[in-house]
């Protein structure tokens, strides 16, 4: 997606360590505008997937999420990554390592929200080692509810997550697909490349 | 807001110790339609106050932050609850009580998003006791940034959040505000006497 491409290239920083930092509008602050043409984005893509739910994970995938949902015309439900008092037991849960902040948390959803008759559309900020998306799986698993698509606002494609979606047949779309940050230069996956794989 | 209320009346269940509890719209399942009603209502009240930006904190908060700030036209910025390893030094923080989670957590801004030029909306899911609110006045402070006016989803009108604000003589809109949770029945305040009394 161009519009996406440029304003990585134009307000995204590099830090060591190849970390993307995009805090000036996904991250900390959000473009609401930016958010609406990402959302739309998705529920163009999968219009005829069959969705009737949207499942992230708090907390960047929820902007995206909503309009997405909105244009779907389906609720969103983020895994929260701690547990509240006004949610316990009655909830699915797995565990998930952020590489970028070098913890592990708790994501759960509640049962009351995600059962075998959910068909999901999983959508999440970043896609790098798949950490998050492999413990929404697990969780979509447990309830029997299925998987009908991806949607990812930035995969790091030079790491596994891509290929751990692929590999399950789930499909996927990247709405920005980072291939290197090498030299602190953000550089993309050759589109036509790109098309010729797809 | 009637439409805000009667989903309350619908969807919300009433825990022990006076616990809202509104999961299936708000705070783990998120309705996108109602999402943007709230954020239309919000940019609507607010539209001649001179915001620049709108202010919530992590995570119930941002969904009617964005549909109130793709209206305005302005950005939204979240306050975060964890540091994180890409959000570093250069942070306004305070600690903030919550008496639902009974833990305190650090909400930190960071400087790149706030300063003295901004005059802000600070809009969130939840006034109680107001403890969330008082922290985003705290940061605004600290950065220099104007609070132009407070925007509630859900008041808790018999505790002390409210009387916080209107002390602050900064101007509140809250979209729902209930009176009381007794018998484990949702009351609103009474929208005559409410009208009377602004």
């Amino acid at each position: 997606m161009k519009l996406l491409e440029d304003v990585i290239r134009e307000k995204g920083t590099i830090l060591e360590g190849g970390v993307l930092k995009v805090d000036s509008f996904l991250n900390h602050q959000i473009d609401p505008e930016l958010m609406k043409a990402l959302g739309d984005e998705f529920a163009d893509a999968f219009a005829d997937y069959g969705i009737n739910k949207i499942l992230t994970v708090e907390t960047s995938g929820i902007a995206p999420a909503v309009f997405a949902g909105l244009k779907l015309g389906v609720p969103v439900v983020f895994g929260r990554k701690n547990k509240s008092l006004t949610l316990q037991d009655n909830m699915y849960t797995t565990s998930v390592y952020s590489y970028t902040k070098q913890t592990s948390n708790e994501i759960s959803i509640s049962k009351d929200f995600l059962n075998s008759d959910d068909r999901v559309l999983i959508i999440d900020d970043f896609l790098a080692n798949g950490q998050a998306v492999a413990g929404l799986f697990s969780i979509c698993k447990s309830a029997g509810a299925s998987i009908a698509g991806v949607g990812i606002v930035i995969e790091k494609s030079f790491q596994k997550g891509r290929r751990f979606v692929e590999e399950s047949g789930i499909p996927i779309l990247s709405l920005a697909r980072v291939a290197s940050l090498d030299d602190r230069t953000v550089t993309f996956v050759d589109e036509t490349k790109e098309d010729a794989n797809e």
